[in-house]
């Protein structure tokens, strides 16, 4: 049976590539995601993406991951800064997640310096725009893999 | 002529794989640095790396880094967290540069989880281990390569 | 006419008795609904369950209950520190209530120990498991029904 | 063709009329609306009312409002206070839009008195009651129909 | 006989459209104060404006307004920040008024972010330029000439 | 041999039913007591009360509680809040214990929201008036006879 | 019937006049008190006088002044800073009463100058030296005698 | 020679007795005015009263005093709590003087309990109305005559 | 036409000279100005002095100085620390200007230590008594005469 | 013999005029110190020059500096505004020294607004380019030669 | 005569060896005092133990210490973090102390990381367990006897 | 084999005896470390001196101890209370060490309160001038010795 990854993305990334480009680039989130989906391909990965604005949406998809998702990428966005229950959501799922974003959040608004999910994650990866989340899904894949033996001594 | 990255270490990295090895992984730096050569040849980029545990060392060889190579990837350990110096010698040679640290400093003291170099870094990776070098040298080669055309939206 | 009680649980608790048995115990919720209504049941008064991760729905729930319940249990998990809606709806449908935590919140992460709910509270219980749901209730009761005099005093 | 604007309110304002009235006003925000509806058709302007409890919902409205709307009128309620995804929203969109609020928020609870959406707001309007949604909407009519030169200027 | 309304300038208001006028617009003070002189007469309601930079001078003019003015429409500048002896005398002399800004100063320096004033004010415009003294002075009118009901409950 | 529970109540709570009765009640601590002694003796415990204005005192009684009593109610009053004597003899002699406070203590003045013994206690009731020492007891009782499962699991 | 006043000395106040003279003066506790059985005398008011280092015993003789004293006179000294104790049990006898200090708290180390019992005070006197009992003798006199009337306004 | 006590009072104090009567009594600054004079002239010294609402006609009235008046009243209302310029001129003329406030400033708005003056103040009397300034003129008479000898060694 | 620079000086610098000379100096304003006159008629600019302890009255005369003097020493004492007014009234009119201090503000009370003026200064000089205005006009006058070329780039 | 100014530049700035010439101006060190000897030539004044990014090498300069120069300025850059070990190797060998900046560290990064060495400097000038620099070596030959009574007094 | 030492120790102390062994060791109070009274023995030198729970008894044995002991060694324990009437005693006797802690204060709960008394005392041990009293006490001796002559220049 | 200590100084103590004797004390860290020479001498423990102003210096001193001493006792000066690098060095090497400082830090500057080391350090003694080495020594050579029982169950 294949590993699966779970790529979650929180509140107006839908609207990537359409909005604040200067910050957040201009591919759309389909565009990533359609890179995604050929790298987990590659790696013999199933991979499988959601995104919505409802904080409680991302709660019950973080929930129905149990038994079915292997590793997290999640990009919460807005949330990161603020959702204790998305951060509940994730401790009580115990899944091992990585935490993405697309630009360099500490080089923003003083609001979004504090993440309150980086303290539970297993890795954090920001600032290199669609990068961020091709780098993500590769060190998702090598940890899950085996290819990375350092990593167990993480 | 080929691209060249530099690879800075601060503060007690050299004891990596000797100390504390439930934070930082059984690697020892010797052997990072040998994966990360490896990885460099295979895209064709040059690399060198630095290691000291003095601030002003690590000041003079970004300094020294000007018109010799074209990113950074630092770890600057502890001096990530007080050493306007070194924020000031890498504002000062404008060479683009990803954050790398080994664990997932926001888990760990408070005063691990303030970086002054984040707000000027180009892209942040932690908490993966010895991966999280090799992803921001991949990512660092996309960028350089120009493989990565969304990258220059960012 | 009897007397009608609702117990709100908010975001994660649908999960109890499944995560984090240390700190939330064994019990799932069902098993503490069940328990709640047999109590109910032998006090002579209508009791109602709702859980829900929305924000959103929670507020909704409240909204309805005016009119409906005579009392409310309320363990607005996460949102119980920052969620100013909730606070506001409560607020606004007068309808007294008891916040009811499992773990003893004051003991735990800092983000945890404030509550938002707490000062328009009636009381609070907390810390002691399904313990707690219990003796709201029965609190509660006590209040309804007038079995209590000095409570008048309060 | 007409221009629009889009009135939002956040969670709670459902029950407006019926809550602490002492803080809000007797008039229901269907009343209020009526109002603004007949002062809009007398400005030629089109109007449409959006009131939600749902944080994600409110997102949802604020997306969908781009190439919609040229104006929004938004009273988020509690959600000023902590809703960066709100902000997030309303920043992506680029609609202009003015800030709305019933009571004097400043003469309220402390943590009233941050509001994450004045500093990207047009203007801010509060502690009128009614009126403050009125003299919202005239401003907000007086900007679109050029009516007022000064305005260009700001 | 009529209402009065006294519209109170603070400091450095009277380099208006000379001064930032990227913050403040290109109208000078007394252009827009002929406006609302323009407006008040429609109104059928007196009208009287002051300005200075002096912190004694606004108080002295404050107290004098008891038993003249039945509304004030205060724009109190810089001293909105720190002149608790200006909101000691709006205080003390107990005469209804409307807070005004140009500028929307919640976008400004962190000094600005704060205002004294607001606690004790009936309500607060900002941010439209010379628009927040017509919509203030609309305001007032209307609740002055009791045209707005809902007004009343607030 | 039976279970044992001591009821220790601290500063000015020998004026209970006295003063301040809108917060605290009507009901005397003798009558409180009273109550307790009665609901004790159908569980089947003995009980005992103390209380004492001195610090010392009561830091005196914990002690000689050791190898005594088996579980204990604990009402610092005051001490509560900056009493670290009083949480390090708890901390020492290792028995059980639920903070009980007779008013909501999060509704009141900002130094009484600190309380140095909840990260220490079991569980925590508060602002039900003399119910919350009767759902105190009720608890500790159920604890003690092992008349609950799930509370094992805390 | 006389009038009674209590003067309540706190700890360290049994030194007066042996230590550090040059911020609390020459005087005696017994001198001073010697003055103001003088004044007392003359005014024809029962005065009595208590100094305590221990915490507990200065709320017992507070809780004993119930229906005994008319007016205290406080020098909590260094229980001014700390002791909500003392300021419940001042609050539950509701006796009014006036702080008073013979040194200049206020340009004092940082953890002198806030006084927990000041908000609940009739008055203040500090920094007079022994004129500050004598001073607040006075005053207390002047109210209990009806002698001023403007108090009675405040 | 006669010794000579000025007496200043700040911003608003003009309006004693018509503003705010619940926090600051019925008397006018006349009325007590007038009987401080009573009193002086009953101790054989010379008192001048002076008040205005300019925080620079206070520091020139201060200045003024200088080889003039022998002892200060001052009750600097607002500017107590801002006026770095006042605590300046104070400290530049070096003549001792006592801090008087009508009403009990600890039991206020948070931004009145910071006194600015207190530090360089000889003593401060607050919270008793007229009497404020009584007891004030009696300490600052007894202090000026020696007829208080335990004064001399604070 | 020659170069005007204005030398405006706070509150009670008008008692220099005669007030804490071991912080000040002995030498009187009038024997400072005079150098600064002689310096500034070697290098043939005109100058003017100013001071005033009115916050307004240097309101006035800074926006008086506009199309008048081309630089600005500026020593405004007190208020520098709190003056909004006097900040907004220099950045409004745009004349260069150095902040002077006699004395070393940074070793003095906390609240000295925070300048309003500092960010929009050109420079800062302070510490050197007399000396810290004769540097400030040099400089001054090596700016407007252009005799210092690298000034240019900062 | 003459007296000798030892001018003491910290970390970064030897890419002085080659980094960031909007905030540090385009002339390099070596220039800026060639006029500096000049003027020091001219005054008669012995000039040494030393610069280093080492903490450490600072450090031992300034111990070396006793018996040897009469006066510093010291631009200790980065380090000014964390480096204990600077501040009390100043204090140690207690020669007087000048603080100078390039930049007006006000405006710039909160980080950059607390200089440790301020309390400890004689005096303080920056924000003037290489003007800095200049004013302060005037300065400093004023004070040794005697020049300038006044500093006698400061 | 011989020199006197005494020895306090704060609330809880009494437990020692009976509690939290793995913060506080094995040893028994009774055990730590009969090695000390050996040690004082061998040096010529009195010494006398006092523990208490009580903070007035505490205050009242520092008093009676005047007079009868010439060096005290201190473990006030929780008294040391919140006792400013511990602090006050200390300050007024002026027996010169060292202040003891059995185990690392720094390394525990942030609220004991606040020493009250360090700032008076002659010294600080801590950490070393039983250690840490048995070197104070012999660091005393030394500096009563005479025998370390370095001690006299601290 | 013998077991070894090595003794480790930091930034300025090298000029000990030389600066502020009046902190510091008049005896030479040369003359210290004869003492404690002879003292180790006795105990027939090996005993080495390292001195630096250089951060990095010091880390690589603490690096190479692993595996040659078996106690540190460690005087970091200014870098205890902002070298996070030297912090992780002893965290690295797992060295157990005595804290020392000659004077009273917690007496002295705010800066100088906070200690990064103590959390890790064994034991702490300060404020006896030379003796607290002389202590630290002692203290280590028992443990080391195990002349100390009771030292084992810390």
């Amino acid at each position: 049976m294949n590993y699966k990854i779970l790529v979650i993305n929180g509140p107006n990334l839908n609207l990537l590539g359409q909005r604040e480009k200067e910050i957040y680039g201009t591919a759309t989130l389909e565009e990533i995601n359609k890179d995604l989906k050929v790298m987990a391909l590659e790696k013999g990965i199933d991979i499988e993406f959601f995104q919505s604005n409802h904080e409680g949406a991302l709660i019950d998809k973080i929930h129905s991951a149990r038994g079915d998702a292997d590793y997290l990428l999640i990009n919460a966005a807005a949330y990161t800064h603020y959702s204790i229950a998305i951060y509940d959501a994730l401790k009580a799922v115990k899944i091992p997640f990585i935490e993405v974003h697309l630009s360099n959040v500490d080089a923003r608004e003083p609001f979004r310096q504090n993440s309150l999910l980086s303290p539970i994650a297993a890795g954090k990866i920001c600032g290199l725009g669609g990068l961020s989340y091709k780098m993500a899904l590769l060190a998702a894949c090598e940890i899950l893999l085996g290819e990375n033996e350092e990593q167990d001594a993480r």
